[in-house]
Order: structure tokens, then sequence, then C-alpha cells
């Protein structure tokens, strides 16, 4: 399997479809490349039209919804990386990824539910998923959603893939 | 009119002067170049010795106020980017920007807020001021700010602009 | 004395060891290139085992000791970056640093915490230690942890230095 039938047979698992457009809640783009770079918006665990996971970690979630929520996030970005760049197949690395726990005040868990996006990357990507992080816990994100993430991924050069634009 | 003319407009619009310095509160440096990227440091809605908006975004302001915040945090980004680069019209693309939004605990319109940074963006850059965003909720930010907002923005070829320096 | 030897004499002057291995706390990566620039993951204040300053800046701690954090954060980010381009000295430029501060409810100083991690660049790095910086204050960080930084640093170009890869 490569990395796009990797992507495909974890949403069957996971229960939700991205094939379909990927909302975004304001006046923004959801991805931008600058030469083998592709910056992607933060993500909420939105699918369709329902904002999955609302409510603080360490309060209403514990640690294994939270990575739920934080896989989710982490598809989604897959999604918009897949569309933009033709295939996943042409990711070769992802700088970083930023995620922002929604915590309660004493919840001091965000690199473990962290681990929920990552072993997403790691699992779709295979060594191409190396990735750096940062987890914070953050008072409120949008929608009220327990976690957000953004990505900033490396793409193999581009005389030898064939990149989608819009 | 070009990108620094309407740039111009906004900020006689909005009631502002963005031409003197620049005050930042520590031990770096506003905008960093590495090659075609230009990195900003965190702006927050400070006009000259001023801080407009110190407070939280659903408590003290609503969510009109915390645009008008991200609106002058985005302008100061822009006068920065303007300076570094020589003009606005060298700036092809906003790779990323991150609004955080000093949030009341129940308050979760944080991408509501940071509109009011991208249709800065959209306004003066026009499609150049396409962007990738991140908008989170945050507890506080210095000097008790409403918004704060970094940038990273591409530019066009060295060889089709002279780069002023310093 | 070149910027490795800075590195050795401040870390003795903390009274901290980053020699060994600098731990991470889940499933990622502490550095990964893209050409000439370095992502290092998010560093909290960590030395071998233990995590120093655990609690909020504001609260348990003061502004002087949520610099000794920033400092350790700063000086981890340096080991790593030292063992991924083989010498400081390949540091040309740091494009960002990101200071999250886990702030009582009232702390407005934390760009005054983050000027311990800048103050440790510019001291160990000299005029290659110029960035940009984002200082934010959050309601909770892995551990407890006072505070948490991530650096993006851009290296000299490829034919002028030796990187040891992993």
């Amino acid at each position: 399997m490569n990395a796009d039938a990797r992507f495909q047979a974890l949403a069957l698992e996971l229960g939700h479809d991205f094939s379909g457009e990927i909302k975004i809640g304001g006046n923004y783009t959801p991805v931008v490349r600058d030469g083998q770079q592709l910056w992607v918006s933060g993500q909420i665990p939105r699918v369709g039209d329902e904002v999955h996971f609302v409510g603080a970690v360490g309060d209403v979630f514990d640690v294994t919804q939270g990575q739920q929520a934080a896989a989710i996030c982490a598809m989604r970005a897959l999604a918009l990386l897949q569309r933009s760049a033709g295939s996943l197949e042409a990711i070769t690395a992802i700088l970083r990824i930023t995620v922002y726990v929604r915590s309660a005040p004493t919840f001091t868990h965000q690199s473990e539910v962290a681990d929920g996006a990552s072993d997403v990357l790691r699992r779709v990507l295979g060594p191409q998923g190396v990735h750096t992080r940062t987890s914070v816990g953050v008072l409120q994100l949008p929608k009220g959603a327990a976690v957000e993430l953004d990505v900033v991924a490396k793409l193999t050069e581009p005389e030898t893939r064939g990149i989608r634009h819009g």
C-alpha cells in the first residue's frame, strides 16, 4: 500500500469520510505552497459540518478522546496535503506540527494528546511522517474544539512530481 | 493603486499612523529574512507608545473590537514587511499568520476575530494576500493585549526586486 | 571563543549539563532539516529526567525564574541544533522562536520572560543569534512546565558545512 491507500484505510477505520470539501471557518486559504514547502491552516476536528470533540481535555474529554480529536485534525491536514500535492507520496517530511490542546486548568498531558496526531502521520506517511512537534495547552479554540493542529510539510523536488494547483 | 498606496489608504481610514518606528518589546528583531521568506515577530495592537485594546475578547471587548485589534496587528506586520522588502508589491503570498486571541473562558469566536487581520491582508495585498491561518484562544498576551499576530511572508525572486537590508 | 565554546561556557555557568541525551516526550523527532532550515521541536526546561520550573509564571514563579526557565529551553534547542548541524558555527540566523509562557491569569510580562531565551541566543550565537520572536501566555504546558519554546534556525550554505545526519 502506498501513502494514499494507507490514508484511505485509516479514514475507513476511523469511520470518517475526508473525501468531500474540507470546510474552513474564515477568509483565508487551507494550503499555501512555497517551493517545496506546503503550509496548512489550523485544523479542528470537523468532519463535514460537524465539529467533533467540543470541550476541554482533562474536563469533558480524557486523554484517549483528546487523541481521537487530534487524529481527526491530522487526517484533515493530510487530506488537504493530498489535494495540493496530488498524492501523499510527494510528502518527504513534516517540518512542524503545532498541536493546541484546549485544556482544563490542571491538565498537563498535552504531549500525550498530540501523540494521536503523530501516530496518524507515522502510520500514513511511514518514514516520511518524521516530524517536529510543539504541544501547548490553551484556554479556548475556535468553535470550542478540543484540539487544533497546523502543519508545515516538505515536498519532493518539483521535477519529480506533478503538483495540482488550486 | 498599488499595494503600498492601498496600505497608506487603509492606515488613513483606520486613523493610525504606521510610518514611525515600530516599537517592539524585547531583545529581538522585528523581521528576519531567509531567501524568499520574511519572518515577522509577534505584533500586538500598539501604535506608537500606546497599546490599544488591552483586555480579553468576549469579556472587555466584543468580536468587532477584537477584529479592530487584529487589523492593527496586521497593519504593523505589513509596515514591517514594507520596510524590509522595499515595497509591499514584493510580497507574493503570506505563508502563515498565527492569530492569538486573548479570550474569555467561554469565548469561541477566535476565527471571526482573526478575519479582521485576514481582511487587511486581502485588501492591501489583493490576490497576493492569500494566506494560511491558525487562530487560537490564549489566557494572556504581552502587555495584556487583546490580540497578537505573527507572519511568515513570501517574496518575489531576488533578481526581480530591490531588498533593503536592516 | 567560537559559538560552541560559548555554549559550553554558558552551560557551566547555568550549572546544567546538556551533553547527554535530550529526552523528548512523545512519538516525534527533535529536529527536522529542510535545506538550510532546521526546525526544532518544542522544548521545556527539562535537564536529564527532571523538569525544572513546574508551575505558572506570575504565580509560583516570578519573572526572573521565568527567564531562567526560558534560558534552559533555549540551551536545549541550541544543544539539538549543535548535534544536527555539527557545530553552532553553522547557524547564520534564527528565523523564529515562539515562547509559550504558562501564565497566571493576570500576568502580562511574557515578553520579559522570553528575554531569558533571547539573551541565550545572543550570547552564544553572537550576531548570528538575530531572531524574530512571538511570546504568548498559555493556560498549561506539557508536564506543567513554566515555559515551552520552539525554534526555526537557518544554516549556512550546504557546500560550506558538514552536516551530521540523525
